[in-house]
């Protein structure tokens, strides 16, 4: 429960609180606008100091105090609150004093994820990063030393001196291109469209970098995920280690929401799913059928027609993981043992619901 | 029939009427265009409302006039007629109500196929994007109240504002960089040229994900269509179910327009052709010889020398699947049975005609 | 003899007369340059018609004139010709006829291969790119249609139309970002932050397929090439075919020039040589020795130290086929028959050699 | 020695070079920073001709002196030195003089590393990049002459003359959109918009085939790393030459300082470590336990419940390198051996300090 109330919450309260500062900062804005904004950050910032002390008291008593205040959550709690209380304190709520508020999208459960994703991938793709930012800044250097040389004479405000240069070499090597710094001579010109395809072959190195290295470990931690989920299945237990970790590479996780249509009857499909956390209620005219964690439903759509035979809705967030048909025929080309599993356990259903509700399977 | 039509003909209006609509708004365009354009818009809309009630009508008759309404191509359907109409009893046909005509661009058949795919990746790699996202935004955040602490007293019109200040840094941290707003003291272009660099990395992130799970699902459908169509090739009924696996995986699938040339004589050709649907004919000396869905031609290509012995023309829209030299190396390294098959069937044809039509296998 | 020449030939006489092109543009350069300029067109102009009526005359000769006139090369040849003879002609020789000229640059050799090339990438990938096409539309319409809205009337000039508005929003969506057209409103700006995130969306799907294309289909290429390349080094005919196949994908092809060092004593090694085509020099005391087509050398990297022990030098434009330590490693794990192969044919080497030539390996 | 210490000694020096280098063009700049600065550029050459004379005799003495000089270090060092000098002799001590000291970036060890990777990417791909090229240069000349064409009238001084179009090429094809030269007829317009289009795809395939090539060189690169590393760990010896191999490609390597902590007590983990290089300590409560080259940590995560049950830290400069969970299950499934081993060794290490000290592995 401590866990799955704050994604909402936290996702409110930040939003109402960094629209208010933004609204804080417009000077031409109705003071009614104004005052209402200032209301709206001293509440926010009382939640989170409650929510703060709140967790602090409650890691004391459970002797994780230190481990709190070190995890990145702890950290992110602390930064919410102490800096922008410590600037009202010492100088009064002003739009800037406000302004550390911005500190609250730090709180948002996702900024740590990826944040924390984006850490790993840095560390491990390090060295190959290194190179990149090494060629990077030699070429930047490079451009504006020449850059200055060609246009100094010409546009001393713009290119006398190397900081100036430097910002040119940035906005131009990064494809921005403001337009406020432009050579003007003919072989500064040169210089700026070699550093532009520079920029791209760069750019190029960077994108292929961060994207491998962020991809691969998307697909480590997805891995992880399903291998843990998919042995928590009891369906799959029969299945050798193997295959089991072939599958858990298979299967796609998708988390979904309450009251969440999965499969829409009529509609053409082309996957199963298994539930590995949550419920659904398959609708069928005699009334809903429920089903829970470890069973599957959608399977019709590999072993028969692909038209699904009855709506199926979440009634509780769900974890669900998707088997696609594709995924299925290479699978069970190798390992027939999960074919002859549904096949049989679709069999059984089949026969056990045959008269009343022969289009319970959901498939 | 139904559906072969639409796809020339929704292109052809929609193009006319889109045409016509930009033309309405160019104010210094002689009267007669004006006149002329407002004639096809209403031709356009007339065309759009007889189709969508015809449409409307029949599924009506066939008892699926929710299942119609409720799909992506009834909804389109709708979106292009029911606004458009509204607006023009309401205020009257005037360039700005027709700018509703926008809303045809959604009967292309590939906005809707398109938008399909592009759905089924966000939902299934969004949290991915969502990190990625997030981290935009707290680089974009952190950038304009940065800036705008930075350069608020010296340009109060651009940064004195958060808004302004946040659309500085969109406009930075997308590269796209108009040069509107363009910090001028020391500090803020230090700050600027990080968020350029920080936009970079944002980019090569978020250029990764989309493209990675854009491929993913690409070769997945495209996997799923292959298998249907190889499970229909009766030529290929004799392999194993791994074999056809493997199989489906390699061929790519092709869609050619009647009447087109698929290999020319003389030519050197790398792969042969298996037709999935359609007819072509081969062009040999004696007349042409037709062959239709499940036959193969090409096949010299990946046998003998490589040089095409005749040209072969479709001659009804065909979808063929193309296996290359090398996935067929690769392949029959592995399943030795296809290279008999195709050697035996290619000696076999050989035989049968070889007095009269040496040249008829198109290879 | 009739291929080798022409690829530094033409792009000598294609860089010249461009340059001299370029150079008869610019009007405030001295009368000489314009004049020498001018020559130097006229003579580059006779050299391509002498080339394409020797051409003409050869293929009519062996009887493949038509072949030659509808190939890539024979287009580019009479595109280079007959416009720029035809408009000098009728128009007299000026700067704007010379443009003409620019076709010449059709000609070089890199421009059909890549064309060839990216034109299979687009066939192979039509349906996908159609779709971020027609997605890439949507989004630069419906921006330009709600900026036009926004802005026309603050700034008639610039958004009062809808092709202005266009225009703006390719600008956006591209993230070029000129600067000519910049919304002022709230609303305006707002719709130009969307347009360019999605740009970056857009951008990233385009550049994924065009990516996962190019390089799926220059490695199907580099593979046939290899295959053929290996399948005629007699060393390897003793190994499996799919042992072939697999060594196919692990060489990498490297084309050298004519006198190029291909590895350099005592510097450290880790990958080792076959010759496809042309010959090497192995630089030892006693005099160079000679390896031709289907030799290899620099096998100790793979074998002993990875220290060169000789310099080895091309004599002729050479083709070698590259093998790294950590292909060789993985390849041999399974297949141990390479292994002994280099192993006993370095072994006899090392015999024969043992007291005149030890380092004669070039290992 | 010799080469642990130049890595941050360079880093240090390069940077104070220069950041004094900067300074010293700054011409607002009081005179005291402006003296500092020429003093600090003094002190820094002095170091780095010193370096270079230690060097040259160092590698004279052992006979390497041409080895040296013709080594890429060995150039950077020639060119760190030699050029300046020779300025500062010959025309005094200038800003401009001191310009040249831009070259002891090339100094930075990253520098030599990235350029190196990059020249052998380069290299491999030489064809498609050469395609790319190509296409890019027939884009942007045509577009250059197109743009020439519709705008030469109305603004001669920006597209009068072919270079002035072909800066604006460039400019609108990378997507830098400076804003100095823009079209301004509707057929300038259009052109320019269709130019930006192509920039995205030919931008697309150079992202494309670099990524490509880099990640694809990294890869290889560090597969030769880790195999030299595993090879030299005793506990892999017993496994299966193909286990090693499989074994060299999922293990990443992770170079770390001195007194890194490398797990911590309480923390969830999902990888364990062997170490390659250097030593950790792991901290129990009767005091640490140290561990060398060869042995491994955090096997516990692999085994049981994924708790880190002590905090680890590195005594010296370590090289670990890593087995996450998820790779571990694959490698398992195939191959139960090196699961059997970590087993029987924990189970050893568990039984000899199972009294004192139960949690000294660290896992």
């Amino acid at each position: 429960m401590m866990r799955r109330i704050p994604t909402y919450f936290h996702l409110t309260i930040v939003t109402v609180g960094i629209v208010s500062m933004i609204a804080l900062t417009m000077q031409d804005a109705p003071p009614l606008i104004r005052q209402t904004s200032e209301r709206a950050l001293f509440a926010c910032l009382a939640i989170f100091i409650a929510e703060w002390l709140g967790k602090l008291v409650y890691a004391a008593r459970s002797g994780t105090l230190l481990a709190y205040a070190r995890s990145v959550g702890g950290l992110a709690d602390a930064l919410a609150v102490v800096p922008l209380a410590a600037a009202l304190l010492l100088a009064g709520s002003s739009p800037t004093a406000w302004l550390i508020a911005s500190l609250w999208i730090l709180k948002l459960p996702p900024a740590s994820s990826g944040l924390s994703l984006l850490n790993r991938v840095i560390a491990l793709e390090a060295r190959s990063l290194a190179s990149v930012a090494t060629l990077f800044f030699v070429i930047l250097f490079f451009a504006a030393v020449m850059v200055h040389l060609a246009e100094r004479e010409q546009q001393p405000a713009a290119f006398g001196s190397l900081p100036g240069a430097l910002y040119w070499a940035v906005t131009t090597l990064t494809t921005t291109g403001y337009g406020d710094a432009v050579p003007q001579t003919g072989l500064g010109r040169l210089i700026a469209g070699l550093v532009m395809i520079g920029g791209l072959a760069v750019f190029g190195l960077w994108t292929g970098i961060l994207a491998t290295g962020f991809a691969a470990e998307s697909r480590r931690r997805e891995f992880i995920q399903n291998w843990q989920l998919v042995s928590n299945v009891p369906f799959f237990k029969s299945l050798a280690p193997s295959a089991i970790i072939e599958l858990a590479r298979l299967l796609r996780r998708w988390d979904m929401p309450e009251k969440t249509v999965v499969i829409r009857e009529g509609r053409v499909g082309d996957c199963m799913y298994f539930i590995a956390a949550g419920a659904v209620e398959v609708q069928v005219k005699h009334g809903p059928v429920k089903l829970g964690p470890g069973a599957f439903f959608g399977e019709m759509a590999l072993l028969g027609s692909g038209v699904r035979t009855a709506t199926v809705i979440t009634t509780e967030p769900s974890t669900l993981l998707i088997l696609e048909v594709a995924d299925f025929r290479a699978f069970t080309a190798a390992n027939p043992d999960l074919a002859h599993l549904i096949e049989s356990e679709a069999g059984k259903r089949g026969g056990k619901h045959a008269h009343a509700a022969e289009k319970a399977k959901g498939g």
